[in-house]
């Protein structure tokens, strides 16, 4: 078993083959890995069936069994993605822009790989696969931890594509799985600034915290949603809460879910109940503050806590607020950065938000649950920024390559 | 006198203000921040020299001394550099890209400023006006963490700063400095990330390891520049010693000078003695691998540490290299991805290396001191950024703003 800073070498030391591999090569490589994901099934399958059992003898929760569980249509669904991949666009090479210098000098920005990548995630095992092959086609090499829990999956997986890798020109070396599941492993891993260009930490809140707060790698942190709709006084009623329905409901536990609505004191009294009535009979548990408990004195109270939380659950806390201004003041106070979106049909609130507002996607009149890869048309996607420097909102095969500059000269120096 | 606390909050409250501010306002703040600095000169020349005269009681290097040392034509030059600042184009506001969705939602990707940014730097006083109004022009506010060495004369400064923009319509917490110079405030700054968006060190190796340690804000590594020359067996002899002559005796002290000279070991004969000659009768100690000094005997012996040491200074590294290929390769070994430089006539290692090369500006047949913000156009410059991610080379006015997502709608949702 090799450890981490063998594993970590390994990666870096395949980013300069990467970097400089052809489309077609990589291409070539996701296709290898279709197959080979697609021949080995059985095996994967049989791996995962281990993993689940022993994650049910540990009493894991079913929901997250789910997110673990592999069958037939969810490999192929994963085979489908990576062959999804082979038709998007390469970003690599790009000149996004060029200029020539007075003395002649031409200047050339042109995007390259990130370089090394380090992802630490739950236990979901088709990111093991989407990571992998989006790294891939964006000339990115990448090394990964995954959860304990879906060890076996992992192997299995990486078996796969390490196989595929070895029958292309790319080296299998660009992608290493990190089979010790100790946590220190993860320690290790985000301090290998030698090695690694770049850590991604994709799961909860905790995990994110710990990579941030110890990583000397840099990070990007990704998915914390605590996203706010504020229907303002002029909102068309149908409107709000048809969005604030799709936002809440359609699936809960993604950081695009909104987690609060606040409502324009003007229109509190007649729209809260609607919310009330709309969301309550779809299981949703409204928790109000004090103004809105005096409208519908059945509904929980919001604590203060309720404003910073991220419920990824059938819950939605209700605000009211005095005016555009104090809804910005108050998503500036509890939001994340993630999705925030206003319901008005009044021109100066809503170019007054969408200014205002510090968030990766603000939305006018449309559902928070659009801050996403697919739906913004990238095809693929790593997870969703919520920093503020290199990539926020969806991060995209273009989002994971940076720029260098190419300056062609014929012997100038500067006077 | 503030805590750090306090003064990341009041950069993180004015950081609203300012992100919505106009062209004109901040324009307009940059005027009056010209003329405060203007009629504060001798004000600010007499905190000069008591910083000067302390510096001196304790010992300080004559070279810093004149980093330190502030005098009316510096203070002029600095004023210029404002209101140079105002003829620069805004970077906020423009629409990077925009596209359509089947559904009707239109998306805009906006630039907007990055935010809070720390910036921790050495004694240079100049540094403190240049990064406020660097920050301001881009929409960002600034904490400012100098050098005790600077401390009255950076407090003059920012005195005339917020005084200045007392009088326009940016609040005066847009640029706060920390007056606490004990080391423990960079230790508290660079872990407020609940208040900063960014912290860029501004100095030596040892003042940016720290940083990248410590911090749990993002960070923007700068500077640290082991910069190489590449001469390939194809070279011109005069443009190979002109280019090196530049890039190494310039200005020796800053982090785009050349500091390792790679030479193609069929060549090395009759290049290295007109090196050695053209250098050491200007001073600069040249030294050498042990083939070099089979060739020439008086040169000093480089050891292993002197390959990935940044001398700033008139000392110079020479090594012989097989090919292009072994120049790539320790490059990638012993580089600090900033600047890179091949002198060639051949096509093909030009193209071999400015595609295998990770540095922000990689040169072919030009001196690596031009890896600078006023020598690319960018009017003024942050520092030159030598990580992977956000910014590479040259941190100008765009590289301080980052983008958001504007999405219009009217009530789409997610189906």
């Amino acid at each position: 078993m090799a450890n981490v800073y063998e594993l970590a070498k390994a990666i870096f030391k395949a980013k300069s083959y990467l970097a400089s591999s052809t489309t077609e090569e990589k291409n070539f490589a996701l296709k290898e890995i279709a197959s080979e994901i697609e021949r080995d099934k059985q095996k994967i399958i049989n791996a995962n069936i281990r993993d689940v059992h022993d994650a049910k003898n540990k009493g894991m929760k079913s929901s997250l069994i789910d997110r673990l569980s592999l069958d037939y249509r969810r490999i192929d669904s994963m085979v489908d993605s990576v062959l999804k991949l082979v038709e998007l666009k390469d970003p690599v090479g790009k000149i996004d822009t060029g200029w020539v210098l007075p003395n002649g000098l031409k200047i050339n920005r042109v995007r390259v790989p990130i370089g090394a990548i380090g992802i630490v995630y739950e236990g979901r095992p088709n990111v093991t696969v989407e990571a992998s092959t989006i790294a891939l086609k964006s000339g990115n090499s990448l090394l990964l931890k995954g959860s304990s829990s879906a060890q076996n999956t992992n192997k299995a997986l990486v078996n796969a594509i390490k196989r595929a890798l070895k029958r292309s020109k790319i080296p299998s070396e660009a992608v290493e799985l990190i089979e010790d599941t100790s946590h220190e492993t993860v320690t290790e891993m985000i301090k290998m600034d030698e090695y690694l260009d770049l850590i991604i930490p994709r799961g909860g809140k905790k995990l994110i915290d710990f990579v941030v707060k110890n990583a000397t790698v840099p990070t990007m942190e990704t998915g914390v949603g605590n996203c706010h709709i504020f229907v303002d006084e002029s909102a068309n009623f149908d409107m709000a809460l048809r969005i604030i329905e799709n936002a809440k409901i359609q699936r809960p536990g993604t950081c695009n879910a909104a987690e609060k609505v606040l409502v324009h004191k003007k229109i509190a009294r007649q729209f809260e109940p609607l919310l009330y009535e709309r969301l309550s009979k779809q299981g949703v548990e409204l928790r109000g503050c004090e103004e809105t408990l005096k409208i519908i004195p059945q509904m929980s109270p919001a604590s203060e806590s309720d404003w910073s939380t991220e419920y990824l659950d059938l819950i939605l806390g209700v605000k009211i607020v005095k005016d555009v201004d104090e809804a910005i003041e108050h998503i500036r106070n509890y939001g994340t950065r993630h999705s925030e979106s206003i319901i008005t049909m009044n021109y100066e609130n809503a170019l007054k938000f969408t200014s205002q507002i510090d968030a990766a996607v603000v939305y006018v009149n449309a559902s928070t649950r659009f801050t996403d890869g697919g739906e913004f048309g990238f095809g693929a996607e790593m997870g969703i920024s919520t920093q503020k420097i290199h990539a926020r909102g969806p991060v995209g095969l273009n989002e994971l390559t940076t720029y260098k500059y190419v300056v062609f000269g014929k012997g100038q120096i500067r006077t």
